[in-house]
Order: structure tokens, then C-alpha cells, then sequence
């Protein structure tokens, strides 16, 4: 029998390569989505979508009950907008979820413990250190250790990403096989990807970057050369 | 103006108690009851009367959707019966839900940090040690560790009963003046605590132990001395 894994599956990029990483490594899945209160559920669509093409099991855990008590989030309170340019711009602070990967995490090991599953899995990555303590080493690490004590048991928390950033990720996701036009990252939840918010400006830059011809239908296709070449745009 | 606190708070002796302890020591209280899918609601009304009787914050917060995925445990899963006894007898461990602690206190550090509390308190005790992990020093310490971590900030995990039993819970309700009747500790939720469940008979022996005239009203009332003074009893 395959050994078992629950992995945090957003939907985005970064998330459906890990998905399709595991699975080539022999795994049996489930996909886990956190529905933290995001602006809209498009995301989901994408990754139940993943998860039935894998073959993998998959849930959606609400934690908006949480969330709802986190009123400083871009992400989480629609009157708060969500704010254009790179991540590096001070103003993607907004969009801090606080405690948002010990909370999801948290969940998955939960449902891990409780199905047998030898491995967590996560697409962390260094893009995000700068701005998210919660996605750097430290973190990990200490998380690791909590676990094994809260559980009394050893479930790995796996995430390959951690010290490479979205261009290796888009690499990985070439080498895989992953259709990225069946993952979605923008923030706002429109019929195509905006091409503006910080998501799309990070994922088209990281495709490009990956010498990936991008299938990606955005709204504004060029606006992330524009932010990555001269970030005062996005500053300003 | 007061630092503010948040506290896990059931409803039940021990965080009850631990509550009033920190309205004691001139923190702003916000206490938090947790949705795991207890057969029952009958604490958070118990602990709401305490959060309206001291002036303080109080919010529910829903993790049924993670509960629901983890099918083990009796306390979330109807189908298996609450085994009566006390806490050392072996089948108690079918109300483990795993990685409970972890998740709710991840849910409670992500409250605290948003609104700028400078401590989260657990009414973990020594008691709990033996069936449960994430009632252990050794979890507590990590679980801090792993939220400095996230949060790139300090905030405290208050523990004061962790190093013992219920019965000095009991005593330290009894100093504060903690009106018993107002807490509920029985799983079953009917009109009564019925006498005869692990944490009714772990409530009655620490009221007796500490030397209070119990004010509450068990269906079952001798049922827990018979348990304490012969656990065959129990086990049979």
C-alpha cells in the first residue's frame, strides 16, 4: 500500500507542483484546501479539480470562524483593498493572515494523525520569507518539533521549496508535467487572472523566468514586466 | 489601559477557574470557546454566563470542519459510545481528538496577535498528562517556541496549572471566589451532569479533595467514590 500524505493544496501554483511532486514520488494523497475567508473560491475550483485528475482524495476545511476574528487582513476583510504591485511593497503587509500557516498546518496534521498518513507537505517557499515569518526555515522547524510533541508521534512536515524561490518552483512544474493553466493565483476572483495583484505579478514573472511559454490568460499581460522592472511603479 | 488576554475557556472547572484567576491579575479578558463537535453545546453556555459575569469578550470559534475529518475520537463521533470510568482507564483514549491542543491554540494566537493581546492562557493540569501529549511541558514549550516563530513576535503561553492537578485547580477556584455551579464539566449535555463519565467523576473527587461542599447536582452522585477507591470498577 502507498504510504499517505495530506498536503496543503491552494490551487495555486506552487501548491499543484508539490501535489504533482508527491505523486510522482508514489504517495497516496489528499489535498487539503483552507478556507480562511478568501474574496472568492476559485482557487478550490482548481484544486478539487487537481485532486480528481490524480486520483487523490480531497476536503475542504473552513476556518472562517477563525479568520472572521482576524479584522487586520487585506485577504480576509473585503473592505480592505487588495493591493497592486510585488510583494516586496510595503503594502502587501495587508495581506497577512497572522498565524495563518500554524493554523492550516495545525489542521493537516490533524487529519494526518487521525488517517495514518506518514508526511504533511507544504509549498513554502523563500519568495515568501521576506514579509511571512511563518514560511521561513525557523518556523518549519519549530513546527516540526511541536508536532512530534503534541502528537506524541512522528509525521514529517515536508517542504521541498523552502530554500528555492517561484522560478524553480515554475522549473519543477515544467520537469512534472503540470498543466499550469489548470492552477490559479490571482487575489481577485474574476474570469481571467488581472495580471496586477502581487499573485499574478510574482506567477507570470517566475513562468517567464522558468523559460515557460505562459498559458495564462491575464487582463493585463504586460503590467508585471513593467512592476519587476521598475519597482517605483508598485512603490508609488 | 489593561493588557488583554485571551483564554481558552470551555466553560468547565478548570478554565473557568483559570479566567477568573487572570481577571484577578487586571487582564482585559477575551475568552474563547472551541467548536469541535462535542455532542453536546451545553459548556459554551456555561462559558459564555462567565465571559458576560466578569465584563469580558467571548467568541465561539468553529473547527468542526477539521473535527469532522478526524473520525477516531469519540468526543466528535457519535457513533461511539463515551466510555464511563476514569481518565487512566484505557478506553478513555477514544476522546483524543488528535492535535486538538495545537489547533486551538494556533486559533488562539492568531486572535491574540491581531488584536494585540500580550498573553494566551490554556487551563492545561498534570491530570491530563498520562493519555494526553499536548498537555505536556515539553508541547507547551515547543507550541511557544513554534509561535515566536510565527508571529515574529512574543506572545505568552499561559499555563499556570500545568504542573498540577485538578484538586489545586479546585483550591484556586475556591480563593477566587469561582461560583461551581456556573461550570459544566459532564460530556453527556443532559439537564444534570450525570456522575458517571470520566470528567465527572475527575470533577467530584477534586471538589471533595479540596475540601468545597460541591454545589453541583450529579444524577449519579456516589458513583465517582465508588471509581476512585476501587478502579476495577472502571475497567470492568
Amino acid at each position: 500500500m502507498k504510504p499517505r500524505a495530506v498536503v496543503l493544496l491552494s490551487g495555486g501554483l506552487d501548491s499543484t507542483t508539490l501535489f504533482y511532486r508527491l505523486a510522482s514520488e508514489g504517495y497516496a494523497l489528499h489535498g487539503l484546501s483552507v478556507d480562511y475567508g478568501q474574496r472568492h473560491r476559485k482557487e478550490m475550483e482548481f484544486a478539487r479539480r487537481t485532486a480528481a485528475r490524480l486520483g487523490a482524495a480531497y476536503d475542504i476545511v473552513d476556518l472562517t470562524s477563525v479568520t472572521h476574528l482576524l479584522t487586520t487582513s487585506a485577504l480576509t476583510n473585503r473592505a480592505v483593498e487588495v493591493p497592486e504591485g510585488h510583494y516586496e511593497a510595503e503594502t502587501m503587509q495587508l495581506t497577512v493572515v497572522p498565524n495563518r500557516n500554524a493554523l492550516m498546518l495545525a489542521a493537516a496534521f490533524g487529519v494526518a494523525a487521525s488517517e495514518g498518513a506518514v508526511l504533511v507537505a507544504a509549498a513554502v517557499h523563500s519568495g515568501d520569507h521576506a514579509i511571512y515569518p511563518d514560511c521561513r526555515r525557523d518556523f518549519i522547524e519549530r513546527f516540526q518539533a511541536m508536532q512530534d510533541a503534541s502528537l506524541g508521534a512522528h509525521i514529517e512536515l515536508s517542504t521541498p521549496y523552502l530554500d528555492v524561490d517561484k522560478v524553480a518552483i515554475a522549473r519543477d512544474a515544467r520537469r512534472l508535467g503540470v498543466p499550469l493553466a489548470d492552477t490559479w493565483s490571482c487575489y481577485r476572483g474574476g474570469a481571467d487572472h488581472c495580471g496586477r495583484c502581487g499573485t499574478c505579478v510574482e506567477r507570470a514573472w517566475a513562468i517567464a523566468q522558468a523559460g515557460i511559454a505562459d498559458p495564462t490568460v491575464y487582463e493585463d499581460p504586460g503590467y508585471w514586466r513593467q512592476v519587476m522592472e521598475e519597482p517605483a511603479v508598485a512603490l508609488s
